[in-house]
């Protein structure tokens, strides 16, 4: 099998951790496999190297800052090579121009477009583990890219899809995707399988295993995901386009959000426009709406309300308080202390009752639901911060006990 | 005009410094030159990577030495970017392998084969100030590769002998090429010019300013070099093919080097076919004989003395017992304790008395000379280590006083 194991930051963080990371790829290794393994930069070298460049520059260009960041993949497949090597296995490390890893010209936050297997294959033939950098590529004037969040997952998955592996293996610092957050959430358990479709939204809504970029991909191309610890030598989640127990599981995982705000901009005059206007002021700002709620008030007018990321709260406030005339609306409203608490599933399509279960778990609980949001995967509601960890609880054992 | 300007990791080692360094590339771009900047990396950071790579293993491949030192470089291109980006100016880093360096395979002390000038040029003519990394490039098959010591340097000369740049400027932490080491000897001054010929005597003679392989690259394709401060802004020392106080000035410099160990092999038959058998036994092991001295004895036999660098002196001692009879001589001695203190001067070829001045200095300050060496344009002396230091003031004083 060829199969392509990707390690985040903290797995790779020390020299002991290294080690044991380099016992994992041998072990795959000696078992017969090709092993093309994907390393992020080691835990704290993106924020020293941070720290280096806000020393001389407080605002430099995200072009200086990709060619300095992505030193630090390059320290870790070196490291991890040198590592293999004391034990006697046959590897070499690869950059992200090395493998003409191939992306738009968004420093920063590139996209990829291309993965040369030329160099990669070349490497397999002679039956060495190749060790390569993720997170980074070159975009078309040959100049370094980082590919941003969840980038390393995103870069591991690519070259699954185009070295059309039988595996892609995510090392985590968890043994796998949970029904809810273990550590937080009594009787939570690890889930074998979970679909794409599933993953994402579990992924958006706060369980940060995987970035959505790298499952979408994954999606996208078909690569087999496998999400399993770098600590704990167990199988872990599969994440496929298909799962077998679709059927008798009815939700897969619970998720929580603490980085949610609550706007609403009330009395509003009930013409058409209105919502589009207040919309494209925050669009404008690149400021992203989650759930929106549009009630219709007795005297002809509407309130609006929607959600936005805590991080853009301040600023979604001011816009929309700035541009109160063109919008027309009497009060405006701003609430930071809510969460959203969402159950995700395949299965919601085919089986009732599963809102209704969820709202009941609530409702026994006595905690007020601000708004609801739906769709063909999943069921969210926005509920007071204060509880919830209490509404995870409650929905988890309403549905997993 | 187009310069090339090289700055050595003490230069860059911290912020203050980039900043500092910053301002001489502002300065000179700002009064209308074109400026290509190579930058080794900072400091500690080749001691940090070392450190890094001893935790996981004690004797790594070269190969990933050099992906992971390369990273050291890259570090201070960026920073240094950033640094000028603060300033408003505009600039560009780029990589080894972004200017195609081109080098030989040897790991860890590759020889450039061919510079690309195309994207500098390309840069240049958008007016940027380009930043590049020294002492890295890649090989045939797309590799990384350094250097080796003084290989920022070398990349320095390259670049500028392929743009046929006007002025290639080396910074250092001296002011230029002195007469002799200016925090030991009274007296010693700053020379405004020196020969390709004389600087590579000086710098093979522990004068560590320049590394012999960039002055010999320079001599090679005429690159008019210049030595000066970091620091201070002044004039530095040029270095070309014919300096204008040839005749004038007797000799340029005074060089010691205590890094040196003599071993004497006494009464070895007067044969043909000795000495080649002890020096290739030496070569073999890769150990560099420096002065050579044959005596006759009396009895009809030889004796063989020969300096080694203090590093190879245990080695070279072991090796030559362990070959006592294929030698097939009677005694073998060795001295750790001797200095070269050697003069240096295009001038002598056209001058005459010019060693027996320095043997007279030695002789007045009674100070034995053990060996003698001499080319066309230097006189070296080995002498007891405990003299050297007086032995330079001698000898500077003799000469430029």
């Amino acid at each position: 099998m060829l199969i392509v194991q990707k390690f985040g930051g903290s797995s790779v963080a020390n020299a002991e951790k290294v080690n044991r990371v380099a016992g994992i790829i041998a072990d795959t290794y000696c078992e017969g496999h090709d092993v093309v393994v994907v390393l992020s930069a080691q835990g704290d070298t993106t924020d020293e190297l941070l720290a280096k460049a806000a020393e001389v520059n407080p605002n430099p260009s995200k072009r200086e800052l990709d060619v300095l960041l992505s030193t630090g993949e390059q320290i870790s497949v070196a490291l991890m090579s040198m590592a293999l090597e004391r034990m006697g296995l046959p590897v070499v490390s690869l950059t992200g121009w090395q493998i003409q890893m191939s992306t738009s010209f968004d420093y920063g936050c590139a996209r990829i477009r291309k993965v040369s297997t030329e160099r990669i294959r070349q490497e397999l033939d002679k039956r060495r583990i190749v060790i390569v950098c993720g997170f980074q590529g070159v975009c078309g004037t040959g100049d370094i890219t980082t590919l941003g969040r969840g980038g390393s997952d995103t870069s591991a998955v690519a070259i699954a899809a185009c070295l059309h592996a039988d595996k892609c293996q995510i090392y985590t610092d968890v043994e796998g995707i949970f029904t809810a957050d273990p550590r937080k959430v009594e009787g939570a358990r690890k889930l074998d399988e979970i679909t794409y479709d599933e993953m994402m939204e579990l992924a958006s809504l706060g369980a940060q295993v995987l970035h959505n970029r790298s499952v979408e991909m994954a999606k996208r191309y078909g690569v087999d995901l496998e999400v399993l610890s770098s600590y704990i030598r167990n199988s872990g989640t599969k994440v496929k386009e298909v799962t077998k127990n679709v059927e008798q599981m009815k939700i897969s995982g619970i998720a929580k959000d603490n980085n949610v705000a609550r706007i609403a901009v009330v009395g509003v005059p009930d013409q058409p426009g209105i919502a589009f206007r207040l919309f494209r002021i925050l669009a404008k700002s690149k400021i992203n709406v989650d759930i929106i709620l549009q009630s219709i008030d007795r005297n002809g007018t509407n309130d609006i309300s929607f959600t936005v990321s805590e991080d853009d709260y301040e600023k979604a406030m001011s816009l929309v308080a700035e541009h109160k005339e063109s919008i027309n609306f009497q009060d405006l409203y701003g609430d930071k202390n809510v969460a959203k608490v969402s159950i995700v599933g395949a299965g919601m399509l085919t089986s009732s009752g599963i809102a209704s279960t969820m709202f009941e778990a609530l409702s026994d609980a006595k905690i007020n639901i601000q708004m609801i949001s739906t769709s063909e995967i999943k069921v969210s509601v926005l509920i007071d911060e204060s509880n919830a960890d209490k509404a995870v609880q409650v929905i988890h054992n309403k549905f997993f006990n």
